[in-house]
């Protein structure tokens, strides 16, 4: 049975859901944190439902048996189609990334007026548009995917003509719409964050779902009064692929590079 | 025992593929083919030569129980880094797209200038640069990773100010190079063509590495005695995910959507 100094899981897709990690280090330097992204199979963005939630099964388990006290769902894609299957295979807290992002983005709005950005899966699933519709009547909701800013993030194009042009592309449609609020709704996409920002007008606010599922995070561990009182131990980050990527490439999401990465035998 | 009439595999991480199987369909109308996407788990690309082997032979294995005549491993990735694995498993001989794609390049070039561009994964293992070296001594190899053109391809962004300023940013350095000769060595920079070959300049040969290997095809067939003397039935094209997008996406490659997309269990 895990206890207040068993470690929080975080499960990704492959490397996205560094920008969670990050801001759950940020906000609980208490708390150990393991880690997997399942990087032989990612990106889930444009896969199907059914097979995100086995993938996502498939890697909480594997994070279940670490006896974790909470499982966080970094991945949008997974946390949109994958939610209710997770809960019911694991035996511990899940909290995902779609809730939080909306509940942020319904208090921030004056005009009732939303924006959201995403994966194909993610939009396609209609998360958001659900759970913002319940907590906030009568908001209108504009969803848009934007398959290119995942490959945009990933290879480091986060400022420059080239993502501002694709960010143009995706969003002014978006913008006539008046929205006041954009909801980032996928972890890599707060790495374009001034390129949409700029885009978008200083007036929307970018509502960062990996900051508020942090927060979410720590909300829970003092409701339930499991939070640790101290560091039990180091963080582990377990990859299925290419642990010599995952290392480079987490520098673009952490701003350091992430030494402690180990390769797990992939779910074949 | 696999005889002329049996069908021809071809394997590739996707869709990619699509463009080596449209060519196979033009210069062997007589043949059956059994084509296998592993939509679960594309792109190839960014991933492991060690993972990227374990998925090709999982594939590979797939189609050899069609007890094809012969396997075209369309994927350029899964072609340079798991065609010895591959030919290790299969009772039927094994025909990648690499060492078409760096004959023609060699048969082609005068200047012995060329340039190759590709995946992470195709790039960095050095195949083209290696196949070319052999066939044509002394000519200077220049090798480009371009890792956005494949979601470019995919989303349908053929042309336009988008593709065309990420084709400078890959291409300008080679075009300084003076190369006569560029290998597109991944299925989806055919796509691509247009752009690429106004940047380049119309000095430049663009070697299509699908042409050039349903052209060995047709070769080998001939050279064994098995090329079938008419059609024995329909072709069936399977995925491990998401039939409905390969269907929409199908058209893109291929000029008209395929329907007889079939789903599989995915390899887990």
């Amino acid at each position: 049975m895990p206890d207040r100094s068993s470690p929080i899981g975080i499960f990704d897709s492959g490397i996205g859901g560094l920008t969670v990690y990050r801001r759950l280090l940020e906000l609980l330097p208490n708390e150990r944190f393991v880690y997997l992204g399942d990087t032989a199979r990612y990106p889930y963005g444009p896969r199907s439902a059914e097979i995100v939630k086995r993938f996502a099964v498939q890697g909480a388990r594997f994070l279940l048996d670490f006896d974790v006290k909470l499982l966080v769902v970094a991945c949008n894609t997974a946390s949109s189609v994958a939610l209710d299957t997770l809960r019911e295979v694991s035996s511990t807290p899940v909290v995902g990334v779609i809730l939080p992002g909306a509940r942020m983005a319904s208090r921030v709005t004056k005009s009732g007026r939303i924006g959201v950005i995403g994966t194909v899966g993610t939009i396609r699933s209609g998360a958001y548009k659900r759970e913002i519709s319940v907590l906030a009547k009568g908001t209108e909701i504009y969803e848009v995917p934007c398959p290119l800013f995942v490959p945009l993030a990933e290879e480091g194009f986060f400022d420059g003509e080239i993502p501002e042009m694709v960010a143009h592309y995706y969003l002014d449609g978006l913008k006539e719409k008046g929205i006041d609020t954009l909801v980032l709704g996928c972890t890599h996409y707060p790495l374009l964050k001034r390129v949409i920002s700029r885009v978008m007008g200083n007036r929307v606010y970018l509502v960062d779902s990996a900051v508020a599922a942090a927060e979410e995070t720590a909300d829970l561990l003092s409701l339930k009064g499991i939070a640790s009182p101290e560091r039990s131990g180091e963080d582990i980050l377990y990859v299925t692929d290419a642990p010599e990527r995952f290392r480079t490439v987490s520098k673009l999401f952490m701003g350091y590079p992430i030494d402690n990465v180990v390769k797990i035998e992939p779910f074949l």
